[in-house]
């Protein structure tokens, strides 16, 4: 059985697991102040072209979505996040544990545009009797494996500017974002359209590990104080800084997510040339086509993957993953499969 | 200059680190339901002599605490701490983020005891205008170096059955309290006489990683939901797994507390001979000895350390702590420092 | 200008002002405990037929559900509301700012139904990744005007039994619900098929106060901790009791519920008889007629509504809201007035 | 038995009854927009020499003080209290239910003074490992009964305005320290001497209400939002407004405090006379007499009072209260059972 249910199925990239072992016994202060951290965030202060941004790093998606929305929000305060937002769908109400109510719009894609955001405050006018919106969270990619265009980013964030809102990007799979072949947006534009947002190592190479960017860096003081609060202060915060400064000091980080879309491309590629079709149009390294039943039932014997949603009575849409690990015979594999299937 | 501030100023014992890259392109679960946790738990269980203890791994001290205690709490109810406890010295209230008091008892070692439990409950007893304790927070060893006896936990948890309160042990630096000279606790014996405790692996060799345990399997139904809520269950779970399987697959965990408490013991010696006294009885690898100001100067130029506590014009009491990476040379170094100082 | 806007327009029935007076000068024991509210309480069962309920009165309805909730709710668990339920639509993220999410279902008369909560749970089954549903919250009447069924709230109160779900209902108007035409609830059925609910005294002649009856007396132990803790808890608790004490010693309650209704019903009837149509079928005191916008104009020259819903270009449907104060000539001037639009 | 235990065993001054009847039937807006809120205001603000000042009206103190307490706050920001505090001692972790750590300090009057608080300034100095003090709060007068001094509260405003403390002060019995005899302070002078302070009605003849006075008008813009999430909008605001109104139209609040302050001043007389003393000094109309253990159970047969503190085995202090309502012929009786007991 292989597994593409996700892209955290396997350890780390072999770079960033000789770079701790290089490193191992070099002593560093504890708790975010290690060398390596300034050198981390210098160098992604360079591929940010944002010398100003302020940067931190910690373990993992929803503690990054927790801390940002949390630190940022007053109390009657919320956020707005597509209905399939991670935020909303996946992370157990962390963000209302925190007191905040996650507002969610409907979309096709995954994605959210100024008419969403505009038809959520038309809904939230009657203060104080309702609470108001000021964070919007966006994914990219999205939970749903669809991109944004830096036109699509840029009418997004001069829409919040112009409403008082911050808008927030979870970059949980943000390297596979970048390196999608219609992709035009770059770090250095998400740090100029967006006040915060995150680059996710996690998915992409890491063992763990989210660096998070305030591009407004008034928005970050007193951060520290919540990174700690909320029990994501690393004792040893070196285990961090280490491997974004391996995946960000060449192209590490681009090329392994570059990789997992190329793999999944071709996939995609297949799923066409049989005739099938898709939930959301193949961008990145999560795909969702539809198959057939048969199809689905005959390659689950081999391959592990989420049943994503029913269709009807004969087909279903799944979701198969790529990533930096994935083994390309494998791939390979599969493709024979679905063909034969 | 050579760091005695803390215990975690390295990265993991190569033994961790190896295995990590020996596992790291087996393909396994996420979320915790990896083949290594379960191993990993059956270990433990062992070692418990308790084959139904529900057992968690999660990142950090901090995290842990704010986990446990906000997971068992209603929201009318409060955890008792020693002034001098993690929970209510340096966790930036993260106990108080989730809802609840930390109620403080003044001790003189650190250490909690019946009478003090029973102070505190009459000073509570105006229900409904004060909250209602619940849990009673302990530390072993204490942030000041401290640890209990068999006799002392026994008493303190009969004392808690009685009164409807859950004893809760925060085990960051527990390895090194089972492996002091004058200790007769056990995991075992922890297990007996505590509801739930946590065995710290990121003060004693571990990269990161905290292994809860719930001796009370009802405490911990639905704890996985809290886990994901508060942001910390990681993507990668086998990170933590594969630590304590190599932790405690034989005695590394102990071995490794153990040097640091014997290089401790060599400095608390050479620190009596001096004369000199401690603010607390050096017991494990964290030592409180109050020198003359002047000597404190000295050691400076070379050692990191923190001054821990002024007693008057002429000394202050210092902070030191060795650790599994301590080098012996440098301890060496230091005593004959302290010496000639 | 006479104002139909809301049943909260005027202060108290006389007979409660009669009584505070009355009272005024005898001295009571604060925080709940005087003996008003022992008489109130003791009468409540017996309407209830429930000697066992749990009984306690607090100010207002934002402040019981959030109460309620807040306190039967752990960590990782939700409630289950309608879109336009109070709780999601209309208390500025009170449960969210708790630390729990609200899931919304979309209905059409603003009532739950054993199929919709069904729909959520299988929407909320990937745990721990998702919250767990533990509260399904209902509001009788609802917030546009509709009224249960005793079929319908047994059929609900089951499910919700069969789930591991507790039944809570929100009974702001409960009184007008209880009164109306077509209504078989009785309040022993409400304490037979419900697991927590509330009696609305502000909104059917009190000054303030709203009655939280606990049908299984062990959910409600400690639940005066909460009441303080939120700062529900009036110093004067006797405010509360001996209003509810006059409404319910005999039937002053319904008798001014019934009014209410009577009055809206003979509105709703001139609206019929001019051929124009509801939003929600006339139940209760709140109407949502659909009206042309010419006749909307005409009316608020006299007369202060809501504009609650655009319907197209040339209808809106309108709120108008009757209550125990509502003066009979304004409402027969208001129908006068209708006929000649 | 006549009761001395607190200042709200009785109802309202007449006055206030007479004006809720006055009142009744008129027509008003809810949710705090009636008339009576705008007059009320106006007057207040006069009294207050603060025509920017913004004032809302709410219910109780718990409630007061958590909701500006947890509205100035950020997740990481904490509140001083003195150890006798009422959000320290007698409010069920109200503010750490809303997510914030009240820091105590311990005082021997109550009061807290600029030394007070840099000593916890300097407690809580190794930033991010703790949390940041950002609000003082103070009681006038206290728990037990003292006040501050014009002079006390600059020099402690002062110090708060140089170390971006914002200074809040509860004023539940305002009205019994602003005429006590060696009182100095004033309204205005509250205005100009704090950030933010409320007038305490529910203690001082009111059936219920506080008005929250803020004094920086930057400091309150969105604060209906919160008084709303937190439960702490009445419909039927008006119940609140009218009731300041008729305590500030003339000096009807500073006489009814005036009069229990004397009633206090009178037994009080009646103790030293005795040869009894104080456990504070008696000041305002809570009175703390330490009497021997034979005269207090003598009391005890015709008078409800609190046992304050166990002194020895043979003194303990008790807690009298006197209010607007208390019976002089009542307090007649105390002293002279004082003398011959």
């Amino acid at each position: 059985m292989y597994n593409f249910k996700n892209d955290y199925s396997e350890g780390a990239h072999p770079r960033i697991l000789n770079k701790l072992i290089e490193t191992n016994l070099v002593q560093q202060l504890g708790y975010g102040e290690d060398e390596y951290a300034h050198e981390a965030k210098a160098i992604l202060k360079t591929r940010l072209n944002h010398p100003d941004a302020i940067i931190h790093f910690v373990s993992g998606g929803t503690q990054t979505n927790l801390l940002v929305i949390s630190f940022l929000l007053r109390v009657h305060e919320a956020v707005i996040s597509a209905k399939t937002g991670h935020i909303a769908a996946n992370e157990t109400g962390a963000i209302e544990a925190t007191g905040h109510k996650v507002i969610t719009a409907e979309t096709t894609d995954g994605k959210l545009r100024p008419e969403d955001i505009a038809k959520v405050l038309a809904e939230y006018a009657l203060a104080p009797h309702v609470v108001k919106p000021r964070i919007v969270y966006i994914s990219n990619s999205t939970e749903i494996g669809t991109i944004y265009t830096l036109e699509e980013l840029k009418a997004l964030f001069l829409y919040c500017q112009s409403h008082q809102l911050l808008l927030y990007l979870d970059g949980a799979r943000l390297g596979h974002a970048l390196t999608a072949e219609n992709n035009d947006l770059t770090l250095a534009a998400l740090s100029q359209f967006t006040d915060i947002f995150y680059i996710g190592g996690t998915k992409n190479g890491a063992l763990l590990g989210e660096a998070i960017i305030f591009n407004r860096p008034e928005l970050a003081v007193d951060f520290e104080y919540a990174i700690k609060q909320k029990g994501a202060m690393l004792a040893k915060g070196r285990i961090l800084s280490i491997q974004f400064l391996e995946l960000f000091k060449d192209d590490l980080y681009f090329d392994l997510a570059r990789r997992a879309n190329t793999l999944a491309m071709s996939i995609a590629s297949a799923v066409q040339a049989k005739g099938y079709t898709f939930l959301t149009q193949p961008t990145t390294n999560q795909l969702f086509p539809i198959l057939p039943k048969k199809v689905i039932e005959r390659l689950s014997l081999n391959y592990q993957f989420y049943i994503w949603k029913n269709i009807d009575s004969d087909y279903a849409a799944i979701r198969l993953i790529t990533s930096w690990a994935t083994d390309e015979e494998k791939v390979s594999a599969f493709i024979r499969d679905l063909q034969e299937a």
